[in-house]
């Protein structure tokens, strides 16, 4: 059992889908991660930012599942980041309607003592230069995973570069895959980004699944088909918590047990969609865990003998 | 070992991709769904139309590889089927650029004496109507697949669902899907489809892999993740003739079959698109095939022992 160091955005999400929406709710990368890793019963901690207006009752929430809040920085008078966003009925895209940095802006990241010999580090996305700095205060991580997203690439390319080159992991969506590697094949843009630093690279392509490259191997996790998404905040993000706690939990990064990460992090999505924001994921039983890994083996698993 | 019929289009295709263009080749849905199901030994029969001015040797090379073209009906003087298409950059698009229908107008199809018996009948896309009468003239078959699209959906949907309800397997694109059920999740989709007749439902997702359902169970397989996807003409076809080849050759219609014969539909879909037109197909050892199922095993299969 390793220690898992997360960073990424605690926020308040505001979230509209054709079946709803909500009030300010608990979000942020760095909350899905945890909520997804604490599955694994993994020690970890998030490295953050929230104002003095977020809810003592979300603290506790994270803390009662074992998640350290040392590295959560709260500011006295400051607001914490909020973003808020709409679905479209075809749940593959959305607008933002809103966001507000507020925080975030100024924000320096400090990894708990405790944690600066975290094994697996989990960079959720957030500003590259925040993801440096963390990756400057720990000590020799046996892994570290990077997730990103576009935005980073248009306005930070310089530092997202830096970032990338020193991980071993990076977890990125297709259209970005092909953005950062100006590929459009997804095999070549996973080589070309392994040039660039990452020894494993894996591409989300939401309900389509995920692949895992690695050298010449590729392995494939597919999204669970659902009859309904109610909505997709936090999937990602989930899925990338699912597979760092998984290896964080068996201390293997083998190509071998990347396979079994990726596969659980598409079943811990595949949870996180059912309900508005957390929900799902705070109700979340190893019993409905283990069921659904079944459900992933039947649709996934088959038999052919070769003479 | 069964017979297995084959009803669809035998034609000239001229494409463009950004890879090139073709002049007039052979093509046709019947000519990939033959040419496909060949490599699983069966005996097959293509019944379908062509004009005088279709070269004897592209029936050569069809009879070279066991295809009876008893059905084959050639009409003097007339001309035959052309389909001219231009795919985008992404691949996954493309335009239609000039369709004559040419014989296929007044097709009357003629099952051969010796193939009323078939026990697979693979449905390619033609008119519900040519479908409807290839049903009328065979012996009960143990299994019909068909095979259609949005084409007939809007302008012949009251036969095509006349065809859908006489069969036991439909495979459709996902938009297609999306189409005739009216629901937009695939596996709502999937379970409206089932009600119309077949019992099985094959969604075809192009580059994101291929869904089989049946009853309350769900198999995928991913499409192989390619470098270069040079011509997609044909792989949807293809993908039938593997899946109805290997379910004549196996002569087994239990869903764990199935499962291994969208597994074969998708290793040859994956060859088809590697050349123009049927090139890579008329050149496609049994070395190579079996060597691809170790990559799509590869690919796929996961161990994960549950506690």
């Amino acid at each position: 059992m390793s220690k898992l160091l997360i960073v990424g955005t605690v926020a308040f999400d505001a979230i509209e889908t054709p079946f709803g929406k909500t009030d300010k709710i608990l979000g942020g990368a760095g909350t899905y991660i945890a909520l997804a890793a604490e599955k694994f019963g993994v020690d970890s901690a998030i490295v953050s930012v929230v104002g003095d207006d977020f809810p003592q009752d979300y603290m506790q929430l994270l803390k009662d599942r074992n998640v350290n809040l040392e590295g959560l920085e709260v500011v006295k008078g400051g607001k914490t980041f909020f973003w808020s966003g709409r679905y479209h009925n075809d749940m593959n895209t959305r607008d933002t309607l809103d966001t507000q940095l507020n925080v975030l802006a100024d924000f320096q990241p400090k990894v708990p003592e405790n944690y600066k010999d975290a094994e697996v580090v989990m960079l959720g996305n957030l500003h590259p230069l925040v993801q440096l700095s963390v990756l400057e205060q720990v000590k020799n991580p046996k892994l570290v995973a990077l997730d990103t997203m576009n935005f980073w690439m248009d306005n930070a390319l310089e530092d997202l570069l830096k970032v990338i080159a020193k991980v071993d992991v990076l977890t990125i969506n297709d259209e970005e895959a092909r953005q950062l590697s100006g590929e459009y094949s997804l095999v070549k843009a996973a080589r070309k980004i392994e040039k660039m630093g990452p020894k494993f690279v894996v591409i989300k392509k939401g309900e389509h699944g995920a692949l895992l490259f690695h050298d010449n191997q590729m392995f494939f996790a597919p999204a669970l088909p659902l009859e309904e998404v109610f909505d997709p905040t936090g999937a990602g993000d989930t899925f990338a918590g699912g597979f760092a706690g998984y290896l964080a939990k068996t201390n293997n990064t083998s190509f071998k047990n990347m396979k079994n990460a990726i596969i659980y992090g598409s079943n811990l999505a595949s949870f996180c969609v059912e309900k508005f924001g957390t929900e799902r994921m705070l109700n979340l039983s190893d019993e409905e865990i283990d069921e659904r890994l079944k459900v992933f083996k039947s649709l996934t698993q088959f038999k052919i003998d070769l003479n």
